[in-house]
């Protein structure tokens, strides 16, 4: 016989930066048999996502679908469609994510103008305001949710002062969509990435999209082909739209059976209802971490309820704790990345994962450590 | 209630281009709980798929892994990774596939060298030994099973003239891989892609990729930074591989753990059982066919046997006859694409799919139909 046995993995209770516990129904609307690519049945299902990715982005924009790859693709499918050479784009960074979004514009031959604002702490508008002074961006693209820091970004006066400039507004939901409000065309926003394994509690592996009719002019008016062909937004949206529902890749099909199962939950369960469980459940998990030592990095005006950034009490080492959390108690919550790593946790309560009951046994298994 | 209802799909037989049906034990593991990405549980997983690949692929290439998204982007992540601006690149054309490779070329910015063969024959190693006498290319590219029109091409003069002109080997064993003998090391073969969809019967959306020596010294010597971030190799290894095992993107769990199902089994059929199963189905289906009045497309001795390529009875309508196999009898076959639309099938007989059962139910459809 094989040396790989038979899959073993022990039941985690998931309170990272992701993915989030998925529910049931979306593992097993997972485990369907497999239709075809191009079957009439799953043209359906993607009329049916798109549908309702609309209704959680809140928004009208046709050109609404899902990337067939991770948030980290849907970043990069924003930023080499809306780039060319030449271009100049203005990246607001205030952590990992928007950092990214920094190199991948370099990588698209764009030139880059960056805001950089404290890791910890949202970026101003006023210096949005004021960098927009010297350049002539094609578009200013910003971090909603920094996964990174746990920061909450105001995104409507930015994306004013983008419009004003004659700029596309972008926005990174990665971590946001689905646990609070993003209302991509009351907030004036031109393209916008997601990921399903945050917020809304599926597998991760896709990036929900959207681009307003501004940002398709954009592309519409695009010089060169798009640097990516995987990624190129000419051609996949004749696979999601159109009358010709043309082949352009095999989508992967079980990861949007799970998709449609997880928007099918966040439709019933209701936006609202959904964002005030989040809110609720990060209020109930400061009061029982702050009781224990814990203090939270960022400002309370601007914490996410999803993602809880948190300095770790004094004397806990934080790769010890980490590792009895999981090894003792199947818990895990996410360490810190850059300069913050080994100096606080994130800890998320994301989707499915957010509820008093995973809350309570952290808490529970934290008084046991300390 | 919602208007959207229950995932609620027919249960299709897949015989077409892909996806291929999942065994029930793929479907299974991937339902499993989610684990963190960078759970050490899940490291182990990936250190097991990234061995089970190299079994699979006969290979002892060190970087060896699977790309986060479906077999296109494979193809993307070996040229974007290998080619620069001003490089060149011969690519071998006899279908859609050599025809994408040599798009994606022209998208890094590299020099084009085209080597086009009819579609429906293999690429003659003497028009890749005449090319190459005009040319310095830093890549030789080809197709080893043409999903578009059934061939299977011959490797192993094509690799050697490349090494004899310098050029790394390039192979596209997206339908090959688990179906056929693909033998890495003893072919030469420097960079290759492949599908999870076709041959090896896991669900669509990932990409196992394995490098040579040659072509990781390749990487290392890049002067520019490789244009996608998500794709580039010097990201990707460090959480594939190394001490670090640092954060990139978030991997498709779930996606990972049905991948690492279907490995197992075919480990446990063996590759070379595997193979003859793809043979002697083939001439299976072949006979059948053929009695029905359909003609095979590709000469005997380049057929792939997991691809079935054939020309339709005269007076036979494509479409209403796939509609009718579909609705009537939930078969899925695969029509042409680009000169072949409406003129040829393409039918599969890819990993799980490919099975005596299955030929016997659609040819007893087809007897009806007809």
């Amino acid at each position: 016989m094989s040396k790989y046995e038979e899959l073993n993995t022990s039941t985690r209770i998931l309170m990272g930066p992701g993915p989030s516990d998925a529910h049931p129904r979306v593992l097993k609307a997972m485990a369907t048999p497999l239709v075809g690519h191009l079957d009439p049945e799953f043209l359906k299902i993607m009329d049916e996502i798109k549908e309702m990715v609309q209704i959680t982005l809140q928004t009208k924009n046709e050109l609404t679908f899902v990337v067939s790859a991770p948030g980290s693709a849907g970043m990069e499918t924003c930023l080499v469609n809306l780039l060319e050479p030449g271009d100049e784009a203005l990246i607001c960074v205030n952590g990992v994510f928007g950092n990214r979004m920094a190199d991948i514009v370099e990588r698209c031959g764009a030139r880059l103008i960056r805001v950089d604002a404290p890791w910890g702490q949202p970026v101003d508008p006023q210096q949005v305001r004021d960098a927009l002074k010297n350049c002539n961006p094609k578009l200013v693209a910003i971090v909603h949710a920094e996964t990174s820091t746990g920061v909450l970004q105001p995104l409507e006066d930015i994306s004013r002062l983008a419009h004003e400039a004659g700029a596309l507004f972008v926005v990174d939901a990665v971590t946001s969509y689905c646990g609070t409000e993003v209302k991509v065309d009351d907030w004036g926003i031109d393209a916008i990435y997601s990921g399903s394994q945050k917020c809304l509690s599926a597998p991760p592996g896709l990036s929900p999209v959207s681009f307003s009719k501004d940002a398709v002019e954009a592309l519409d008016k695009r010089k060169m082909k798009v640097q990516s062909w995987f990624l190129d937004l000419s051609l996949v949206r004749n696979y999601w739209a159109g009358s010709k529902r043309a082949y352009h890749h095999t989508a992967p099909v079980s990861a949007m059976f799970a998709f449609r199962e997880a928007l099918r939950l966040v439709l019933e369960e209701g936006l609202e209802e959904r964002f005030e469980r989040h809110r609720r459940n990060h209020l109930m998990l400061r009061d029982g971490l702050e009781a224990l030592g814990f203090e939270f990095l960022v400002d309370p005006a601007y914490r996410l309820p999803m993602l809880n950034a948190v300095k770790l009490p004094p004397g806990m080492d934080d790769a010890t704790t980490r590792k009895r959390l999981l090894d003792e108690f199947n818990i895990e919550v996410g360490g810190g990345l850059g300069d913050f790593a080994g100096r606080i946790w994130r800890v998320g309560l994301m989707g499915n994962s957010s509820n008093a009951n995973h809350i309570n046994t952290l808490l529970g298994a934290l008084r046991s450590i300390l």
